[in-house]
């Protein structure tokens, strides 16, 4: 068997994904579209774009913005570092915005860099910021069987249908409906197909893709029950969850580094002590490297926040070099990753040696990581 | 024009209400049943209660929780002061339950202390914690004109339908369908015939009271159109969500009261002066009394919160008056109250005059007066 490349998908094709960002939010009811609201001081976005970014056989991600929003969006991408994004000027419905997304895979002459056409293409809303490789894995897989395919979750209230006068006309028996929601997935050639086909009545008042699929190309798509937390935002309740979900989402397992002298040494050993019978520790008590394999063992592929306790200043070096390691393996692309520099100051001569000047690096230095949602916080132990 | 009686709704009928809070809350993800779960220290279907209990006209309040949380409901009610609750032990299913709660009204076997029939009855979910006046009493007076009615709201995502084989057989339009929501209301005698006949088969695989009156009595249910604060609280989310609304909610008003020697009065001046900038405020510089027409004309109808300067001990018998008039008043019924007691500290003889004791109390005091969702915080000040 080959190995893997980036690009090669879960059944070794290749997969690429457009998110759709181009809504104005009014049931929001504010005056910023609610794609590029900030949850936690990130647009939602954001967290959309990370969500496909981590998925290594992801190829490109177009995300397509209204034209007023493509500075915006520029912004973001380049402030958050995402990579393999290709933003794209949408029209003025979902559908014709989706359709221009196809297009930079199809056309030469809609885009100046034209992207490889993807065997699959993933389709996936930019306010649905919370998606795990598995489900997407799991549609992906069923739209290379079936052509398309799409999640779907039970529906929350029963639907019912109103006559004309406003009253009930009748309702839908809950169990034999289910809601549509995303990431859908389709053989590029299908979707591409229908879009190509359809009417300007869908492109301006239909919604929903599988329909469409249906519609134009008789591809049943496959429903594939999704999971809580595909959730679309779409009231302002649903920023403030979404905020609470990342919070609640922090990892509960920690790595305690200690780089001090030997007679303190044992700060290093009390604290993964007293902090066992809470959450899950590891404990690493020597100095840091970029070559340090214990600590590249101890991160690999799992999350874990950290705790650094140090007798000199505030080693801002070598709190670069972990922000480093977390960096390129990609740990804090979806949840934040929590700091805590402890810095353990023993007073020679009885004057304390942090200053305004440590103060300020450390500030300025939390500011930048915070971009990489890396959250570093400062603890300074004054010693009598 | 007779003078409205509790009890005499909008158009002047009699209306009661049955909240079915029987649920397990599987899709919660937890142990507790959703309803039961504390939003902001207090379980959710005490806020229900209370949405309902605020509305004057409202006779009865009907809770239907199932046998093993009878005593927990009682409790809820003790503890939070409820009024013109009544706890039903409720069946395995939805429809059981809220059927259960109607028997109250209508069968004197089923009940030791049978409740006066209303002419119309509410039905609203214990999970639904925000639901204002408006919305119910226009539902109430659709349902006085067409024998039922019920709130509604926009689908968020398109609803499908799966063949056997579990692939997309065909999808509805969204704009032709609406989700069906909570509060609905009745004529009485129509639910309760409708109740009444339903088959075994409605009772336990049915959800929809809409449906019933339908199938059963004939009655197309006017659909109002509801307000986003509707919402039924179903996921893990949504009591973030919840949370997060109820903070936000919080009166943006505050009242300043003063009550400090001459020489101290500055600062009941300066504090509004400061705080005017960015919230509406009222300033009363006065000692408290319960005959205060004052506060009662700044109070009435409206929320404040309030910032109580003193700088006598910790003043809590003049915080209680104010505290029982606020209660009087029904202001902390659905959103918190927040009060802040400043204690401006003059020490005589270089010592303090706030003790241990004093913090207990002021301690203890809080506690209380929490649960009546008023919320104390005392703030010391000290001057030397």
């Amino acid at each position: 068997m080959e190995p893997r490349s980036r690009g090669a998908g879960p059944v070794g094709m290749s997969v690429s994904a457009v998110l759709p960002a181009g809504g104005s939010g009014e049931r929001l009811g504010g005056a910023t579209p609610k794609q590029f609201c900030a949850v936690q001081g990130r647009p939602l976005v954001s967290y959309a774009v990370r969500a496909m970014e981590r998925i290594s056989w992801i190829s490109d991600i177009v995300v397509v913005v209204s034209p007023e929003n493509i500075e915006t969006m520029k912004t973001i991408i380049e402030k958050y570092g995402h990579k393999r994004v290709t933003v794209v000027e949408g029209g003025i419905t979902r559908h014709r915005s989706i359709f221009n997304g196809l297009k930079v895979f199809a056309e030469n002459e809609f885009s100046n860099h034209l992207l490889q056409k993807p065997e699959v293409v993933i389709i996936h809303d930019a306010v649905r910021p919370f998606v795990e490789e598995d489900i997407v894995s799991k549609v992906v897989m069923a739209a290379k069987e079936h052509g398309a395919a799409g999640a779907i979750r039970p529906l929350v209230s029963t639907v019912i249908a109103s006559a004309a006068d406003g009253c009930l006309d009748h309702s839908l028996e809950r169990a034999r409906y289910r809601a549509s929601e995303m990431p859908q997935a389709f053989m590029f050639d299908i979707i591409y197909e229908a879009y190509q086909q359809c009417t300007d009545y869908d492109l301006d008042y239909g919604t929903e893709c599988l329909h469409l699929a249906l519609k134009y190309c008789k591809t049943n798509a496959k429903l594939v029950e999704g999971t809580t937390d595909l959730w679309k935002v779409t009231y302002k309740r649903d920023l403030y969850a979404a905020e609470s979900i990342i919070k609640d989402n922090l990892s509960q397992q920690v790595c305690v580094i200690t780089n001090v002298k030997e007679t303190l040494a044992q700060v290093g050993f009390l604290l993964p002590e007293s902090l066992k019978s809470q959450i899950k520790v590891e404990a690493i008590s020597k100095s840091l490297s970029k070559n340090d394999n214990c600590l590249q063992n101890i991160i690999s592929g799992q999350c874990y926040n950290f705790v650094c306790v140090n007798d000199k200043r505030w080693a801002i070096q070598e709190t670069q070099e972990l922000v480093d390691v977390l960096e390129k393996a990609n740990i804090p692309l979806l949840y934040p990753v929590v700091l805590i520099l402890v810095h353990l100051d023993i007073p020679e001569n009885n004057s304390f040696s942090i200053g305004m000047e440590d103060l300020t690096t450390i500030k300025k230095f939390a500011r930048e990581t915070k971009k990489k949602n890396i959250l570093v916080y400062g603890l300074l132990i004054q010693y009598k």
